[in-house]
Parts: C-alpha cells; structure tokens; sequence
C-alpha cells in the first residue's frame, strides 16, 4: 500500500465512476456530493424507507452518516445497510457526534449491530464512544489521538470485524493485526465544515473500487490529506479551502501523491 | 427565439425580481438558491403542507423537484401544484432520479397527473422513464439523446400538453409541434452537483417573466449553458466552476449571449 | 461599545470556540456552519426532540431559525428554547420570512412566547410582522427601515424584553431605552442566500462570549457588514462574495474593524 496503489485506486475511481448511495447529514450533502462528483464518482443522495433497498443494491457502496440524525432517517440507515450487507455491498459508517447525545451513541451502536459496516470511519472521540460508556463530546471536533485512543480504535475494530478510520491531526487506519499511520492534512482544515463526512464519501468511493477495505480507507484518507494541504497552500482562508479542494481532487496528479503522501506502518 | 427575446427576459428578470417558489431537494437548496439570487429573481424554500399553497399564491412560477424525496415532501409538492393550477401560474419539474426507483417513477407520474406542470425539466433517462415501462437509471445522471429519446420527448409532450426540456450534451426543448435544440455548456459542468437542478430553477424564474413556456424553458437553457462555458473557460476544477458559475449569471452581458448562444431550430 | 469591545470579543471567540447549537433551515445550515468555523466557534446542527435538549444544555448559545419550518421542527424548536431558558443559555432568534405565511407568523410568536429569546434578529418585514397583524411579506427580503418600522422595533424589544437586531441598507439594534445604527455592508450581499442567516449564527457566538445581548448583537453586525464590504470590493459576483466572505471572517485584523466600523448612538 503506497503512492501507487493509491494512484491506481484513483485511476479506476475517474474509468468506473462508481454509485455512492449516500444517507447523511443535511448540513454536507451539498459538499460530499460535489466531492464524489470530482473525485470521478457518481453521489447519489436517498433516505426514504420506500427506496433505499433498491438504490444501494445498484450502488457500489453505501455511506451512512448521523450527523443530522431524527428517527425516520435511522429506520432508512438500518434497511438500507441490511440490504447492503445481503449484497455485499461495503458499508462506510460516519458516526457524526456520537458520545455527544444518548440518541446519537445509542443509533451509532444499533447501526453496528444491525447492519455490521466495512470501515467506520471518525474522530477520535466519537471512535472511543462506541467502545467506552463515556458521554460528552464537544460538538463534532476531533480530538488528539492519544495511546488510549489508538487501543480503542484497535478494540473497535476486532469486536465489529472492521476496520476502523480515526482522523485527526494523523489519520490510523486500523484494522485487527496492522495499523497505518498517515500523516498529511492541514490544520484550516478544521475550519470548513464537511470535510470529515467528504472523507467518510471518499472511503465509499475508494471501497466500491478495492475489495479491501483497509486499503480503500488508507488510500481514501491519503488523498483526503493531500488534497486539503494543497488546497490549503494556496487558499487565504477556509472559504477558499473549500472550493480548492474540490479542484484539487479534480486535477490532482500521479506526482502529487508520490511526491506528497506520508503514510506509514505503526 | 434568439439571443435578442432571451436578454429581453432576463433584463426582466433583474428588473422585476419574480418569486420563485421551490420545492426542492436538500443537496441543491443553497445552490438553486444562490443561482435564483444571482440571476435576479427571489428565491423562497418552503416545503410544509400548512403553507405552500399561502406561498404559491404569490408566487410568479413553482419548482417542484424530487431528488430526496419522501411521503410528507409528496403531498406538498400536489397541494402547492394544485394551487399553482388554479392561479394560472405554471410549475417547471424536476424529475430527478426518476427511473431509479418504483418511489421516484410512480411520485413522477403522480404528479404530472394531479398538478399538470408547464414545464419537465430532465435529463433522457428521466425523460424515457415518464413514458416507457423501463426501470434501471443509474444514478441521476443524464444520457445522451438518441432518435429513441427525442421521440420519448415528444410523445411525453403530447400527453401532459406541456413542454420538455430535455438537456444533455445538448439540450432540446420539445413542444408538440416544434423543437430547438441547444448546443451551449461544457463537459465539467456534470462535476458539479445541483446544475442540472439549477437550471430548473432558471427555467422557473424565466417562466415567471415569460408568458410562452416553450420560450422560457429555452431562453433558460440557453442562458445556463452559456454561464456554464464562460465559467469553465476560467475554471481549473469544478470547486471553481460553482463560484464562477454565479458570477456570470450576475455579471452576463448581452454581447456575451449574442456571440455564444447556439440555438437551432430541429 | 465601539471598534475596540468588537475587536475584544472576536478574539474571545477564537481562542474559546465557544459551541453554538443551531436549530436551522436546510438552505443555510452549510454556509451557517462555515460562518461559524471561519470566524472561530463551533456549530453544532440538531434537530431531533430527541436530543435537542442534551446538546443545548452544553453550548454556549442556541439559534433558532425557521426558514424552512416544518411541525416536529417547531416542537424541537420550543424545547430546546426552553432548556436554554432554565440554563441561562442565550436564544438568538431569526423569524424568516414571519409575515408570508400563517405558519410562519404563527409559529414566531408562539416561539417568543414559549422559549423568550435574548436577541431577536430579522428583516424589517419580519419584525414589523411580529407586532402588528398586517400579512403579505414578499418572500425573505428585507425591506427599509422606516420611522414607523423603527418604532415597531422598539415595540417588540419592550414587549420581548429582549434585544431587536434589525437588518436592513442599515442595520438597527434596538434595546428598551437605546439605538444603536451601523452603515457597514454592501448591496451585493443581498444577492448571497443565508447571508441572513449568518448574521443570526454569528450574534449568537458574539452572545456566548459576551453576557450583554445588545453589545453581542451590535458586535456581529458590524462584524458582518465589515466583512461583506471587505468580500463585496475584491469579488465580481456573488459566488465570489461567498466565497471571500468566510475568507475575510477568517483572517480580519484589528486594523480592519478600527478603520471600517461605522456604529452610531440613534
């Protein structure tokens, strides 16, 4: 796993332009859709109960995403993830504030049970809320991965048999035996909103291509990191970060992510 | 029908500021929003049943579109269409995604019977699946017409006695007895997400100034594709393209429609 | 209240990043949410009655917003106003488009009355909507600001106990017994979708750092004003301005404020 075999995931990502069937947040769907759409893949956004079977099961991947959560959206979550896993089709699972309220840990922690995903992919603290009995997180902000994090990341992941994504300041790839650390990124980054659900979509993108799923989120959090820290480079401030971005992962080159990717086995 | 009635519309436009009712999906809001302000006119979202037949009513065109449907988001969209026919004040709609799913076809053809619109505003496989039993959309894509999907068109024309404005590679715009077909935009504009849906909303805003829907649907058409190749001439990536887009809708000179615009008669 | 207590309390927010609760419309949660991020605090977006009431107990202000109101909304509306009333915590609170539709009127005192807010921030027709019984808003825009509307204000802050910010060519911020005018801001702001919005998002982060209502209100409109002119003079169209808008919340200097703020005693 390296620049290589990122660039090759990114090359299938433009020939393929896979379906991403997308249950998230009213507050990114605008931001993850154009993200899909410029990496080279095909964003679908649906949530009613009376379709959501039929488009994942035409949908090379799913994304599930709390992060605007009410009770008719999580009985969609639950169908649409259930079908998913009937078929086959990796389940990329955004658990947006979870650790934050009781209806957001409790919904994270069904959604695990009820419709197992391939990659979970969040912040550190919303990754120890649903190993640890804890409440509290601060809003939807990451915090620092620290030696106790990474151990619950590592337990998530053995008790869902998945792997499990944690961003932050260095993004872990985690899954049962191997951890990847990758090291890319920029702090303004923290200040668009969105960009973590983009890289809950990225992963989507990433798995509905590559058959692993630790590989498709290490692939889809280094072109993540890469692409915000030279949208970054020439953005002022977050308002420009944001459009930035989404060029670069249109125009992004081969060179940029050999040139570019820091990602490392721990 | 040429670039001269098109700038006479949309100086109306910036002159009149017509209201512009939307019922329409999340993903594109702020977009067709900000594209509505952009060019002119007054953008209102509103979905509730206790409301939108108030708000019609002093509308001067109703956008009905589909893309994140659900049941409650249905009976609005007929009771604000039901309204909007009795007031004389037409509906452009947006079948989006329709095809994709028995939700979305059915709700399609549910609303072209109880709150006729003036205006379809799709792509070909929205277009063939108002008229042919097939299922199978990939996504909310468009296809490229063929002989097949312009007879689709028309066909779909006779029966709701109501124009078709069919874009794609390039855009036609079907009545009963007549066709024009635009050749204006460019390839990176399907990398943005909610032009299409955009372009709905224009074609709203051009029908609130203009008596003739044939006329509106492609004095709009026209107008999108233009501001979609100027903004792509000074685009790197589709980040780009969105802001740029808006900018030229609000800046758009006659000159710029008069040497651009490349609509024919078929 | 001058150049020097707005300056004061901008540097409050981004070393604290106080946590703002919005209960908001989907047209601008995502240009709302980047507002707030971009000038430093922290969004939260939830609407569930299942949860309000836990993450409004932890920020450090609460905006409601009924822009595209819908009924289990309005219930969430109210309880999380409530628990921000036993709390303490301040309720910006923006009636869009009050005075257009039944609901929405209906809805706005009914919120007043329930869940009093600290700051009421609104358009002239808003706010005229909340005191007297005329009906007939056109869609969101503002409106100027008369001697009556004033008046009107006036009316509403005593009657509320409670800070009027009212926008407008000039922005008023009314309390019972003083007038604050600021001339900032530029006509092409009113061309941007949830600019509004971000008014009423940026006065309750402005509130969670400062326990005086009226100086938060008039801090954050000067805010905006000066930040929409500086964003107005280096962007050709309103893509643009969006864009720099958030850019400049970002990076504005003391300097900016000092030489720009034009506040006044009425």
């Amino acid at each position: 796993m390296d620049a290589g075999t990122l660039w090759q995931d990114l090359r299938k990502i433009r020939a393929e332009s896979p379906l991403v069937h997308n249950i998230t947040n009213y507050v990114v769907m605008n931001t993850t859709a154009n993200a899909l759409l410029a990496v080279g893949a095909s964003p679908i956004m649906a949530h009613a109960v009376e379709e959501v079977e039929e488009i994942v099961r035409v949908a090379g991947a799913l994304v599930v995403n709390i992060g605007t959560l009410s009770l008719p959206w999580v009985e969609a979550m639950v169908r649409a993830g259930q079908e998913a896993n009937r078929r086959g089709i990796p389940i990329v699972f955004d658990p947006v504030g979870s650790g934050a309220t009781q209806l957001r840990t409790t919904t994270a922690r069904r959604l695990l049970h009820d419709a197992p995903p391939a990659i979970i992919r969040g912040n550190a603290s919303e990754i120890r809320s649903l190993v640890f009995a804890e409440q509290g997180t601060k809003g939807v902000e990451s915090a620092h991965a620290s030696e106790e994090t990474l151990e619950a990341a590592r337990s998530l992941s053995r008790q869902c048999r998945c792997v499990v994504s944690m961003s932050g300041v260095k993004d872990f790839i985690v899954a049962e035996d191997s951890i990847v650390r990758i090291s890319n990124g920029h702090p303004m980054m923290t200040r668009v909103t969105g960009l973590g659900c983009a890289a809950t979509a990225l992963t989507a993108a990433f798995a509905a291509v590559n058959p692993s799923p630790f590989q498709a989120a290490a692939h889809a959090m280094g072109l993540m990191g890469i692409a915000g820290e030279m949208a970054a480079e020439r953005s002022p401030g977050p308002g420009s970060l944001q459009l930035n971005f989404l060029d670069v992962l249109y125009t992004i080159a081969e060179s940029d992510i050999g040139s570019r990717l820091r990602m490392n086995a721990v």
